[in-house]
Parts: C-alpha cells; sequence; structure tokens
C-alpha cells in the first residue's frame, strides 16, 4: 500500500485525493499516531477521535490564509501530519523535538501555542475582527473547534455571548465526543446527550443523507436547505436552541467519522453569513478499540509496551509520584473527617483520585474544566464549615486566580490548594509548567504557601493545612516521590528544617529540589567544604529567622527553587534580608529564569538552568573559589 | 409619619410589616439613599433598583439561618438598612464606617465580603453543598441574587452548569434591570430581552397575576400550578429553556417592584426541589426619576449638589485625574493609527472612555463583565495585526490572568494593557485596590510593565506601548493627575529616570507617588540633606543600571510603590542589587504590607501607610539619623 501520508507537503495536497483515498489516509494516520504511543506517552485518544475532522477542515478551507485554532490543542497531532511536519513526528515531545502543542515556532499553520483549555473562540473572535479590519477583501474564515470537554468553560460562554459583532464567516466547530479528559459533568453535557437524540441526527444515516444527497450545494438552494433543516430541528427536540439563543446558528449533530459528510456541511455553513457552531459527534479513540472503550486510560497513556503481538498499557510499578503520594493523603484526610471534601477540574485521573471517587463518592467533587467556579465552589463549603481541598494543577489554577483573591483569601477562608505539576512539568512544554505560583499566590494576603522538600513533608503539610484557620497552598511537581532519610520535624507555621550544618556556605530550598541539594552538599564534602541545607518548607511565611541568620552567618547563601526567580523564594529571601539590615550580597538565587521553558524531561530541563546536582555544585564552587581551590568543580 | 426604618433591629421585624407600610419603607428607604448621595459618591442607581425584592428576601426567608449572596455587592445598602445598619448608614464609604460592599465583619447577615461579579452562584453552591453535609436537618436554603450585568460572567455560567448535583433548596434570584454597569451587550442581553416579551409576562398585569390570586400558594396544589405556568411559557417564546437545559427551573419574569408579586413567588420556589432561576425584571433608578432616565450616570454617581429646592450632580471642574488622561491619550492614540482598538469590560464610563466609543465605535469594544474573554479576544486582535488597548481596573485583570499569560505573555504579542485604579482605589475598600498587579504581572516573560511617575508619563508609555513588540501593562492610580516639573526624557525600554541628584540618600519610586517623593527630598534639603529621587517608569524590565548604582553609591535607598510588597517592585530592586553582588541592607521598602486595605480616602490610606510626604521623610530621617541630626523629624 503506497504511503498518501508522505506525499504530502502542505494541505494543499489534501485536495487531489478521492473519498476512498481519504479514508486510506485516515487510516495512515491512526496507524502514525499507534506507532508513536508503541515509543512514548502522549495525547492518544483524542487525536484518533478528530482525524476525519481534520483532513475535512483542510479540505474545505484554506488555512493559508483562512485561521484555525483548535482548542487546548492536544489533538493538533493529526493536523501536523497534514501541515509538513510528518518527517519529524517521531521527534514528537522530545526536548528540541516537535511540540505536543500547536506551536507557531513549527508552522504557520499553527496560530497559539496553547494547552489550556476554552480560548479558542475568543481568540478566533479576535482574528476575524483584526481580518475584518486590516484585510476584509480577503474574506478569511476563522474555524475554532473546540472539544466538549472544554466547552463548558466560562471563558467560551463569554466568547460566545459576544460573538455577534464580529464575526461575518465565524465557525466553531463543537467536538462532542461525550468525554472530558474524564467523563463530563454538568448541565451543558446533559443539554449535549438531549441534541444527539435528535431525530435529525438519529436519522441521519437513513432520510436526512439521502436528502442531503439531493440538494445543490452551491447557491442558494443549499442556504435555503439548511433553514428549512433547523426550522425542523428546531420542531423537534430542543435543536441547538441555546447556541441560536446566544447569537449562533446552531447546525448539526452530524457525524464526525464521515468525511464526505464533513466537507458537505463544512462547505455549506461557509456560505451562513454570522457566526455558526456546528455540532459534530466523534467518538475519541475511534479506530483504535482499545481507546474507544477506556477513553480515559487512553487519553495520554504511557508508552505501549508489545505484548504477544500486540500492544498493551503495562501499569509500571515505578516508585510512586508526588501526585499519588498526595491523593494518598487526601483519601487518608478524607477518611478521618467528614468536613473534608476535595475538588478537581476533569484532573480526576490526572491527580490520581480515581480511589478517593470510588471510595467516598458524595465528598468528591469533578467540576469539568470550570477551575473559576471550582475555587469560588470551594469557598461557599469553607465558609459552611467544610475543609475543602482544592487539587489542580498549578498552571491551571492561574485560571481562578481572581477567586483565589476574592471569595478565599480575602475572606481568610480555609481552603486548601493541592497544586501538582509544580515546576516543570516535562514534555507538555510551556503551557503546562507550573513556575508561576510562587510568584502569584505569595502576593495575596492571609496565603500560607508550603513546598514540600520531600514525600515525607506532603502528607504532614496536609495535616497542617487541614488544621489551619485561614487558606493554604502546598505545592509540589510531577516527579517520582523522594524521601530524604533524616528525623523529620514538624510541620509548623513559617518554620523551615534545618537538614544539615556547615559553615562554608548555605543552600537554602523551597520544594522538592531538596534531596539534589542534599546530594550537592555530600559532593562538596568530599571536595572539603561544610555547606548546609535547609528546608525552607514555607515560601510565606518565611522562616525569616533561620533563613536570615543564614544570610547573614554563611560566607554564602544559594536559594533553590524550581518557580521563576522573578519575584519567587530567593526573592522573599532577598526581602527578608533587607528588612532585617542583612547584607544579601553574596546570595545567589537559582531557579527558572524570566522567560517560557520549552518541552522536555524534567530532568533535562533542570540540567539546562543548573538546577540539577551538578549545576548545584558548579554555583556553590563559583562561590567559594576566590576563597577555596574549587576553580575545576565551576565547570563539572 | 412615623419613620419604619429606624424600628428595625432585626429582619425578623419586617414580619410585622403590612404591605401598605413595606411600600412606605421602600419609600424611607429611597428617601435614606438619596440623603446618602447628598453626601457624597456612592452606588445608587443599583440601589434603588432592589429597594422591593430586599424586603421582600427579607420576608420570605430567615436569613438567620438561611443563605443570602448579593453578587458583587455594590446593591446592599437596602440589605445594610434591614439588618441592624441604619444608625450607622451616614458613615458609608468612609474610613472606619460601613463598607459599599457585604461586610462580614459588620455583620452576619453578609456572608462574603465581595466587590467584583459573577462568583455568587458558585459560593452559593458551596455553601448549600456544606450546609447539605453538616445540617442536613435544617432546611437551610441559599438564594444568590445576580443582576443581568454580571451574569454573562463565564464563572456563572460555570456554576450554573454545575448546579445540579447539591442543591436541593437553591435559588438565583436574576435581578434583571437591562443594564450593565454601562448599557449591557452581547447575546444574553438580547435573549433576556425575548423573554420579557413573554407573553406571560407582558400580560402579568392581567390575567396571570389574576389567576396566581386564585390559586393556593401553599401545599402541592401550588407546585402543580407553577408546572403548568412552565409549560405554558415553553410553548410561547423561548420561556428561559436556555437554563432548564442546564438543569435550573425557570420561573418568572416577575415584576420587580411589587412586593406581594414578589412574596409569593418567593415562598413559592421555596416549594420546588432542585435548583431555581427567578427572573426579576427591575428598573434600575426606580424610584427616583433622574437615575431611573440614566442609569450610568447614577450607577455612583458624584455627590449631589442643591440647586434651587433639588439635587442635581454638577459636574465638578477639578483637575483630570488619570483616568482621563489615559482615555485622551487612547483616544489620540486610535485617531493617528487605524489598528488600534480599545477594549473595556462594562466600564466605558469608569475608565472615560464615551468619547472615544462617541467618535470610533467601529473600534471600542465593550465586552461587557466578561474580561477573560476581553484578553483572549485582544490576543486574537494583535496576531491578526492590531494594536489593542485592553483598559480594565488592575483588581478586575486579575480575572484574566490565565489568559494574559497563555494568549498573550506566551505568544508574545502586543496587547497594551491599561491598569487603572493601580493602587488604592479609595472608598470602595479591600475588593477594589489594585495592589497586587506588580507581582503577578512581573513574574510571566516577556511582559513590559510600566507605572507613570506623573501625567506627563502617560500618553509617552502608550506611545511607547504601541510601538513595543511584545505585551506591555502601563499601571496607573485613582487619583488626580499631577505633572512633576521637569526637562522630561522619552520613554526608553528599561530606563529610568533621574529626577534629582543628592548624595545622602536616594528616593526610587516606581509610579504615581513620584510627586510625594519629590516633595519629601525638598523638605529634607531643607533639613540640610541632598536626596536624590530616581522615577523608575519600569517595573520590568528594571533599570537595573541606575537603580543598582545608587543602592551602591548611595548611604541608603528608599523604594517607594503603591503596591503589595511581596515581590513588587521593592523586591525587583533587592534582586537586582544581589545579582550584581550588591549589598543591599540599607534598601527600606515602602508599599502595601501583606495585609488587605480598609476602605478611605487614598490620602488618609496613604497617609496610615507611610506613604504621604511626611511618612517619606520620617523613613528617610530614621535612615539618615545615625549620620546626622535629625530625630525629630522620624516623629513628624
Amino acid at each position: 500500500m503506497t504511503s498518501l501520508l508522505e506525499t504530502i507537503r502542505e494541505p494543499l495536497d489534501l485536495r487531489k485525493f478521492s473519498l476512498p483515498q481519504l479514508e486510506q489516509l485516515a487510516a495512515e494516520i491512526r496507524d502514525v499516531l499507534c506507532n508513536l504511543i508503541a515509543c512514548r506517552s502522549a495525547h492518544f485518544a483524542s487525536n484518533l477521535g478528530v482525524v476525519e475532522l481534520c483532513l475535512a477542515l483542510h479540505q474545505a478551507f484554506d488555512f493559508r490564509t483562512d485561521r484555525l485554532i483548535w482548542d487546548t490543542g492536544h489533538q493538533i497531532y493529526p493536523h501536523k501530519l497534514v501541515t509538513g511536519r510528518f518527517a519529524q513526528f517521531h521527534t514528537m515531545r522530545t526536548k528540541g523535538g516537535l511540540m505536543g502543542y500547536p506551536n507557531p515556532a513549527e508552522s504557520e499553520y499553527d496560530l497559539f501555542m496553547t494547552g489550556h483549555a476554552g480560548a479558542s473562540v475568543s481568540t478566533a473572535l479576535g482574528l476575524a475582527s483584526g481580518d475584518a479590519f486590516l484585510r476584509p477583501q480577503e474574506n478569511r474564515y476563522t474555524v475554532a473547534v473546540i472539544g466538549d470537554g472544554a466547552f463548558p468553560s466560562g471563558v467560551v460562554f463569554e466568547a460566545l455571548n459576544n460573538g455577534r459583532r464580529q464575526s461575518e464567516k465565524l465557525l466553531v466547530v463543537l467536538n462532542d465526543n461525550c468525554m472530558s479528559i474524564c467523563p463530563r459533568v454538568g448541565g451543558m453535557g446533559d443539554y449535549l446527550d438531549r441534541l444527539r437524540m435528535n431525530p435529525a441526527y438519529t436519522g441521519l444515516k437513513g432520510e436526512i443523507v439521502k436528502l442531503l444527497n439531493h440538494v445543490p450545494l452551491l447557491g442558494d438552494p443549499a442556504e435555503r436547505f439548511l433553514v428549512q433543516l433547523k426550522e425542523a430541528a428546531k420542531a423537534g427536540l430542543s435543536g441547538g436552541m441555546m447556541f441560536e439563543d446566544l447569537g449562533f446558528r446552531y447546525v448539526g449533530p452530524i457525524d464526525g467519522h464521515n468525511i464526505a459528510i464533513l466537507r458537505k456541511y463544512l462547505r455549506m455553513v461557509q456560505r451562513i453569513k454570522g457566526p455558526v457552531l456546528l455540532h459534530v459527534v466523534t467518538e475519541k479513540g475511534h479506530g483504535y478499540r482499545p481507546a474507544a472503550e477506556d477513553p480515559v486510560t487512553y487519553h495520554a497513556p504511557p508508552q505501549f509496551e508489545r505484548q504477544d503481538d500486540k500492544y498493551v498499557i503495562v501499569k509500571k510499578k515505578s516508585s510512586p509520584a508526588y501526585t499519588s503520594v498526595a491523593s494518598q493523603a487526601i483519601l487518608d484526610a478524607m477518611r478521618a473527617d467528614g468536613r473534608v471534601t476535595v475538588l478537581t477540574a476533569a484532573m480526576c485521573q490526572g491527580n490520581k483520585l480515581e480511589s478517593v471517587r470510588d471510595e467516598i463518592p458524595e465528598r468528591f467533587f469533578d467540576t469539568g474544566i470550570c477551575e473559576a467556579h471550582t475555587v469560588a465552589f470551594a469557598a461557599g463549603q469553607a465558609k459552611a464549615g467544610m475543609r475543602p481541598i482544592v487539587d489542580i494543577y498549578s498552571t491551571f489554577l492561574q485560571r481562578a486566580y481572581d477567586h483565589i483573591f476574592q471569595e478565599v483569601a480575602l475572606q481568610n477562608l480555609p481552603v486548601t490548594f493541592m497544586l501538582d505539576r509544580g515546576g516543570l512539568a516535562g514534555p507538555d512544554g510551556p503551557t503546562h509548567h507550573g513556575v508561576f505560583d510562587f510568584g502569584y499566590l505569595r502576593v495575596l494576603p492571609n496565603m500560607a504557601v508550603m513546598a514540600p522538600g520531600d514525600a515525607s513533608d506532603l502528607p504532614a503539610m496536609l495535616d497542617f493545612a487541614l488544621k489551619f484557620d485561614g487558606p493554604c497552598a502546598i505545592r509540589y511537581p510531577k516527579a517520582t516521590a523522594v524521601t530524604v532519610a533524616r528525623q523529620t520535624s514538624p510541620i509548623e507555621l513559617g518554620r523551615s528544617e534545618v537538614l544539615r550544618k556547615g559553615g562554608d556556605g548555605c543552600l537554602v530550598v523551597c520544594g522538592a529540589l531538596v534531596d539534589r541539594a542534599v546530594k550537592a552538599a555530600e559532593k562538596l564534602r568530599d571536595e572539603g567544604l561544610e555547606v548546609g541545607v535547609i528546608n525552607a518548607r514555607f515560601l510565606k511565611p518565611l522562616d525569616a529567622e533561620v533563613i536570615v541568620a543564614a544570610v547573614r552567618d554563611c560566607p554564602w547563601v544559594v536559594t533553590i527553587e524550581e518557580a521563576a526567580l522573578m519575584g519567587g523564594f530567593g526573592s522573599a529571601v532577598l526581602e527578608a534580608a533587607a528588612d532585617a539590615g542583612v547584607d544579601a550580597s553574596r546570595v545567589r538565587r537559582l531557579g527558572i529564569p524570566d522567560r517560557f521553558i520549552e518541552h522536555g524531561e524534567r530532568d533535562e530541563l533542570l540540567a539546562d538552568l543548573g538546577l540539577d546536582v551538578e549545576g548545584i555544585v558548579r554555583t556553590c564552587a563559583a562561590l567559594a573559589s576566590p576563597v577555596r581551590g574549587l576553580e575545576r568543580l565551576r565547570s563539572s
């Protein structure tokens, strides 16, 4: 069988293919996706689901000038394959290789680098507005493709509500696969279910399709037909009235795996003036049975393994991650105290909360991808006397910033934030690294912010937080949980833990790089340098007493954090030193510099940033070398 | 006429009043509101609009145990008057007096201190959820009252979408006055307009009311009737199907100025299991004709003046505020360059953009209270080649934080943020002070953040931003614009402006407290102290060269900012000094301490925080006194 995929240099090449060829191409794309997952973890089921939609879109539009936004962007793989990136596809999600999300640096067909859900309709409206001003003669069409998981995000509603004004040529494709990352929740999901029950759809493979085939697709009759179809749908069940009420023309639902149907409708809607919402029904994991049957596991599965001639997912017996330590601590806390609830925003799987959900469903709340609501809802629970835990990735918590401010911090309510993926999130890249949380949380009054130095700190911090009479955040990385051997001291508000004393210098670490600091100190001892290590534990309130004493008394201090240096932990140390009138000119701050960090394995990225053991040793050696003869370590 | 109002000690007292007495009470409340506005600026028209609704709510529910949230909270005045705060009402919005928003410290009837829109439904759901766990036997009812202005905020939709699960006893009252702060926009507004056209409402004063009067209000028949009414409404136009589709029972629309009708419906909906949305139609400014006729001006009018026996609003000929300087600069920029657009989130009046809207309506975008959408939409425009200006109060921009991150900073798009109300916003208090922006913006890569030192800097900074190839923020206070006399230097990226040299110490100011610093330096010169003043202009990138040189060369440095000290400008200075290996132990940071600041006049609050001229002088004297004999200034 000839590979059609490798003949595609640009999307225009798709136009020469017949329908059977397109179907062959779809099969080839699915093979490539399966082969990728056989090599490494990546988003999978959602990509399998949009293969036909992607091909039909690139046939029906010309995205050299038309505009295409894939919301969130984890379903971008087929798009990358047909926009000139087939040859590099094997580099997907590796450092220096293709990004697992849209990336304008890779291709002009990727307009926005994304990864967070829900902004596609707003940015599409903005693009359409700009094009209307700057190049009205070009008649560009703007398309946003958004899954039903992202669809209930508040910003999508805001955009739909603002959709009418500058959108003569705007299409929102609602890719409805009945799933969020986890099974979807909420009223909108039920509504979409009812739309799919619409006779116009359930009968689609029969008469309606026949009808469609007899309708001329160009010229006014098509539009007239569409209007008739719409009226019929309205007369049926609700027929998308919700979207019509907001000013969108609703078309659908249609079968998202039938390329012919998709093309027809995509061409048809281009003739409608004003914004259109096209409801496309797809199956997450379509074309690969295990994924279609278990789309949660196959959303972003670990690397496949070959067993008995087929690929399977093998649960690795690796050391548990901080996420697992956290979810076990949450479960323990909920067992011990009936006031404790846990809230997740569609991340039951990512946060490993399945056992909580199964054991204590009544106190497990999955709000869908609605972080703002999640936080404000938690605040209401806390006000009523509950002890809610908001378990959201660090980067996604940004979506609720104003509610952390108003509903939680301002009221001084005991809401506990578990910030997973705090630090460098690895292959997901810049949209998923959780490196701004130290800065954006620390500035809010009443917030206590902790970062466990190791796995043993984490459950103790959760216990502390649930007893604390105010908001707390606990922030930990996407990494294997490590325990630093020591006589662990209890968690006390604003108290650090001195792990190691040493008169030649001191490492002050906020977060899970503590083990690297300890190893660095051991290496330095081999070189004759006695370096102290402090596990800061609290970003806020800072243990100013102990840490400022270290700044005052040690020849030098290195602060270490897996967070942005701007306004982060190191800054807090400098603030404390200045407030105490202590000279901090020999403090060096290691952390994330003021730029967005690319994707790659966390260890690779940490090494690049000098946050690995060797990097820490280098920094220490450089500080010590004027006094000691450690020049060779500086470039170790 | 006996004053009923002064006899009310608690809401239960309302129950003894007859309907005519309640109507008299409503009139008394309106008198009190008018008298207040005769004394000082306050929220007005929205309070006039909810008088009857407030009285009916307190009659129909018992909010000692039931829960009541007024969304945003600017319409809380009648509620304050009937919950024991009549005697203090004259202190409204003065320092130490009543807050213009809900305040749990004032009364147990105020559950959340708010001021930002949209979270009421989420917090109400959270309260209902907590009550269901902790006190199920009490059968508490939870009520959120939300205006149609706040209603299109994304978080409201998220909450409605999550409304079904823990809400046996939940009522959302949609207070529909056809207005946001400015005339409302968007599809939802049109939808509400259509609901009001519903025959069930337009005929309400006729047959429907008659019908209602004959229906027993307790027992199952009422519920049955309601179901019938619902079916009738569905058969009519759309009858609130959008809310029904999301899982809410829709009831209404009903007349929000008829206490009898309101009470009947409020009692009726208590018998419905599951969440109810009650659509109440009110008139913003009701009962005071000028306010009803011009609700935008009367949303929060300046203090009235008495002229010829009646109160009028007099446009004061005071010096222009920074807001006016900004809006004039925006208008000039839009006249000069057709690519420049301006976006506001329902703050056309607050941001003084009326002349822009009137002169260049096609490039003026009011998105309604939808800040997240606003920012993502601006990013789309910028990507298409436009030069959008996002003009949003500092504190409200928090609502778009994730989109500043993903859609703007990560893409490095040229979006200009004009952050009005940066600093202490005065009588609006903690929810309106814009003091966290330095911290939350500085941490994001690619962002340039400026703060004009005076009025002459502001238009120059906007010019700079519109030419800059990336995101810029310009942040200025709610204050009279001041110009510091000098030979102004042009705005250059990351360059400060040395206003005054002096070898005895140095004041480094980021923002509009520059004039106070200059005055402080003049006072200190009178005492024989030569103190330099630097107008930092850029929070980011910081002018490290000039500022670190000051830290190195001056006996002491005081950094001054009207922003949170945690992670703010002073921290940036300390970071730069440490990075350069310079001792910063004699740097003192003046700014907003790590607590929420109460309401009061900006000058009062600045004085309390040592940010007035005297406070700056005191700090300088304390630093200098070991060397110079300036002890007496320390307590000046």
